[in-house]
């Protein structure tokens, strides 16, 4: 199966990040591939899809086993497009990143990057995304490489359920420093807001959004945890929500006359 | 406990949808208000945030027991500046809507409007986000207000556990054919897209996203089977995606040699 596999590839960093060319390397060794990526950064877009524009794909580049094409939408967008209209047919993987800068715990309700491996998960093609953490344009993918290959060769042989996906993040840390793998839990956690004020050259205000990522969750069976001591985060991840400890005790919303309360 | 609470309120279709005013007018009878919308429709913007342009806001109108903001961010945005910016403090509750069109399902995925409730869960304030499945500005949220007077009552009388929100989804039907709240699970499905191909004026191809929604999950404890039976679908979310049923079989990717697969 591995000779044949059809892997489809896209990223939100856009299609010029280096992330992106080491997770086209390693798809390459295993199979087809085929890449639509944004044809500028997306971070941050969470699941943006773009249904009041119209979009637009760009051929980069195509021969037999590899084909690359930019798309002006956002990271779940390409996807859409890729199955759709340069694929006409599902692949056999959907791989998203290497994103540069962490996706760990809830960071992944903002990703660009998970979003695209969440698309894959709903249509129910095994899909991963990862993240590495370090945002520099230099950054070195290489030390995760040798984990990375072991894990799509495992999806590749069907360790994924129907409608999960992976989110995968890495420690920047050189190969001697990195642990081995971690299968994991999402840690929970918050950003702390810290709105910058700042005045523009008219004197009226404008605000940076920033912050910092506060671990509520401090065991060691969690992504953090994972990362904070040098292991690669592997978490599987499934598309319900649904809180079902609360089912019970809600349904006294379901008094069928809401005017007696 | 509720004459002085502090709720909030924000959407995604913005400042102008008369989602936001049914919504503003409930919220209103049951406490202080602050409302900070997106300045401009945000639907499908998922949890996109905005980190690398400015954000701005604006103030349209204030009373003692009321105000009104816009932002020029999404959803998600405005959650976060309304609590840092505007209030400098947390709210009671978050409420974001009421939404033109479902977010039934994996649908909240793509929704700024439960982006911005999700927000308020990984924050810990108690939130909901609503939704009519009516995209007309002339939509009637009448039938549902006593219903939503009922759900955020309950919240207010707390409800909801730590880090939870609500997706509550509305049927377009008038009041003698509302059956009443189902508090239900989220729905299985996917979206089969259909990308339109078209022809500009310069005989290049561009593509509308569009699409239809299939049902994986027929069951009648679904959101989606209450939505069909005219009822109104609670679903108490968490924040948690991890599939636990995968933790243990994908234990074979910690060997600590990667090169021996």
């Amino acid at each position: 199966m591995k000779d044949q596999a059809l892997i489809f590839v896209t990223n939100d960093d856009g299609i010029h990040a280096p992330g992106l060319r080491a997770l086209i390397g390693l798809a390459r060794e295993m199979g087809e591939v085929v890449v639509v990526a944004p044809d500028k950064p997306q971070s941050g877009m969470g699941h943006a899809v773009t249904t009041s524009s119209p979009l637009r794909i760009k051929k980069i580049h195509t021969e037999d086993a590899y084909q690359e094409y930019s798309c002006n939408g956002t990271p779940a967008d390409a996807v859409k497009v890729g199955e759709k209209v340069v694929l006409k047919r599902k692949p056999d993987l959907i791989l998203s990143g290497i994103n540069h800068g962490s996706n760990a715990g809830i960071n992944l309700f903002y990703s660009g990057t998970m979003a695209a491996a969440m698309e894959g998960a709903m249509s129910g093609i095994p899909s991963a995304g990862f993240s590495l953490l370090d945002y520099a344009y230099t950054a070195d993918f290489g030390p995760a490489l040798p984990y990375l290959r072991k894990i799509i060769r495992g999806m590749l042989e069907g360790r994924l359920t129907p409608h999960t996906c992976l989110n995968v993040n890495i420690p920047a840390v050189p190969s001697e420093q990195l642990q081995g793998i971690r299968v994991c839990r999402m840690g929970k956690g918050y950003w702390e807001e810290e709105l910058e004020e700042r005045t523009d050259p008219h004197e009226k205000p404008y605000y940076w959004l920033a912050g910092r990522f506060v671990s509520l969750d401090p065991h060691n069976d969690t992504d953090e945890w994972a990362l904070k001591n040098n292991y690669i985060s592997v978490v599987p991840l499934h598309l319900d929500l649904t809180e079902y400890k609360l089912l019970e005790s809600l349904k006294i919303f379901e008094n069928h006359d809401p005017h007696h309360t």
